[in-house]
Order: structure tokens, then C-alpha cells, then sequence
């Protein structure tokens, strides 16, 4: 398991769905297409943007939290047909360490907000070694967009690019 | 605290954006407008639709289930603003039970998966006794809609309605 990091988040402008780039110390990147609800649950927590209710990520942090649990990190595993699969790995106040079958964004929502490393397998990393590097400016658009909006906002704001 | 039941999920046509409708046995209503990734986590509940990897409630489940917890029932309690408030009764495996704040689209999209119940204030059904019972034709347009459509086509139905 290589760890790796949020490059950031971007709009796909073919199927106008946002891809989290992650990339290893290698510079290799793997790019996972997400759903708007979990790229704004991700972005969000990567902004430090408050907000004044819990989201969905933010009431499972409350939930692992009330339950003595930890969130230690998390793995995304594998690639099957188009979907990747990976894992949040927990440890309860006393015992073993759990692993929770979960999709790579909600994993990674997770983990932003726990502050745990992600941890992509080796054969994930491989897979798009000739992914080309994301361009600054998009990234930089998209940032400059969360930052100005409330979540309703936000959402529309997606919805009209269609 | 009264039980209430979902009545069902329909589209507020002028905001475009789901309600769901909350009864007692009284027969009184309870609207409530959330978003539509959480009307899609309740919707799918409550139509038992399966799909192949965990939403993000599906993984709050696991994570409770994993963790030796149950989930005792959800409560609506109060209205501040435009701002419902709800939480979420849990009980650990050896402890006492747990409050946890929550959006009540969570903790209702949450107790449908526990089969919980939903309790809600008199405070709050006292205070739309006059809003008109749902047009039946409505809830079933909406079911045919959720029935046919993956997740990912759900969500351009709604975006395309705009």
C-alpha cells in the first residue's frame, strides 16, 4: 500500500462529474470519478469550509467518535470493471481493528475529516501511470467556487453547468 | 415524542427539490424539504432497492453494525429557522444510549435501514396541521421514476427537470 495525496478536485467537462485526483510521492496519479454529493462532502473538508449542520460525513465522524472508535486510515483496493473498491479502517476503543467495505469517496471523506493518511494499492497507481497531470487553473476554478458558495449554492451551481 | 410514519417522497415542484412527508396517527403532516442525494438515500430505503456498492448511509450502517451499536429510533424535535433538528438514539453494545445531532433527512434515511422508528415533537406536527395531504398521484410518479433508474440516471432525472 502506497500513500498517497489529494492533488484536488476537478470537473470532468465531458460527463460534468468531478474526479478527486490522488497522486504517490512518485508523482503517479489515480484519478476516481465521484458523485457531487461526496466531491462537495470532500471539498468541503479540504477547504476547512464550516458549515452550520452536519453533513452526511461529518454526523458518521460524530457516530464513530460517540462510539470510542478511531478512523486509523484508509485503503483503496482494487479496480473491478469500473468500479474501485476500498476500505476505512477503525479501531474501536478496545479491540482489533475493523475494515469497513466502503466506496474510495466516501473512504476519502473520511479520512479528511479524521485527518488519517490514504493508502492506494501499488496496482491501482500502475493502472494510469499515463494519466496526464491535472491542469493548476482548474483546480484553482474549483476551489474558487466552493470557497464563494453555500451548499445550496453550490449544488445549482453544478446542476446549470449541465 | 409521537411516532410517525413516512407518507412519502415527492418533488416540490417550485423549488424543485424533494420533501419528505412525515404522518401521525392523527393523520397530521409533517413536510420536510431536504436534498436530493438524501431523498435518493431514503427514497431507495424505502423502495428496497438495491444497488451494487454502499451509499454513504449504507456505509453509517456498517459502521455501527461493526462497531456493537444499535440504532433505538430518531427524533425530530425542533424547528429554528428554516432548520430542522433531529437525533439519532443509538445503544452501544455494553452502555448506556447515545444522542447524536444529526439533519433529519440523515437520521431518517438512517432508521429506514435499521427499521427503526421515527418519533417527532408535537411542538413540530402542531405547527403545519393546515399544510394539504399529498396528491397520491404525485407519490407514484415519483416511485415509477426511483423504480426504473440506477442511481447515476436518478440523478440527471432531477438535474434535467430543472
Amino acid at each position: 500500500m502506497i500513500k498517497v495525496k489529494i492533488e484536488g478536485v476537478v470537473l470532468d467537462l465531458k460527463s460534468n462529474l468531478p474526479i478527486i485526483v490522488l497522486r504517490d510521492d512518485k508523482q503517479r496519479v489515480l484519478p476516481i470519478s465521484v458523485g457531487l454529493f461526496e466531491a462537495q462532502a470532500i471539498a468541503f473538508a479540504m477547504e476547512g469550509i464550516k458549515i452550520p449542520r452536519p453533513l452526511t460525513h461529518d454526523l458518521a465522524k460524530s457516530i464513530i467518535e460517540k462510539l470510542g472508535a478511531k478512523v486509523m486510515r484508509v485503503e483503496l483496493t482494487e479496480l473491478k470493471g469500473n468500479t474501485y473498491f476500498a476500505y476505512i479502517i477503525m479501531k474501536p476503543k478496545d479491540g482489533e481493528e475493523i475494515r469497513i467495505d466502503s466506496r474510495p469517496s466516501d473512504a476519502i471523506a473520511i479520512a479528511l475529516r479524521f485527518q488519517a493518511q490514504i493508502f492506494a494499492s501499488e496496482e491501482l497507481l500502475l493502472l494510469r501511470e499515463t494519466y496526464k497531470p491535472i491542469d493548476e487553473s482548474e483546480v484553482k476554478s474549483f476551489r474558487e467556487i466552493i470557497d464563494k458558495l453555500p451548499p445550496d449554492e453550490f449544488w445549482k451551481k453544478l446542476r446549470d453547468k449541465k
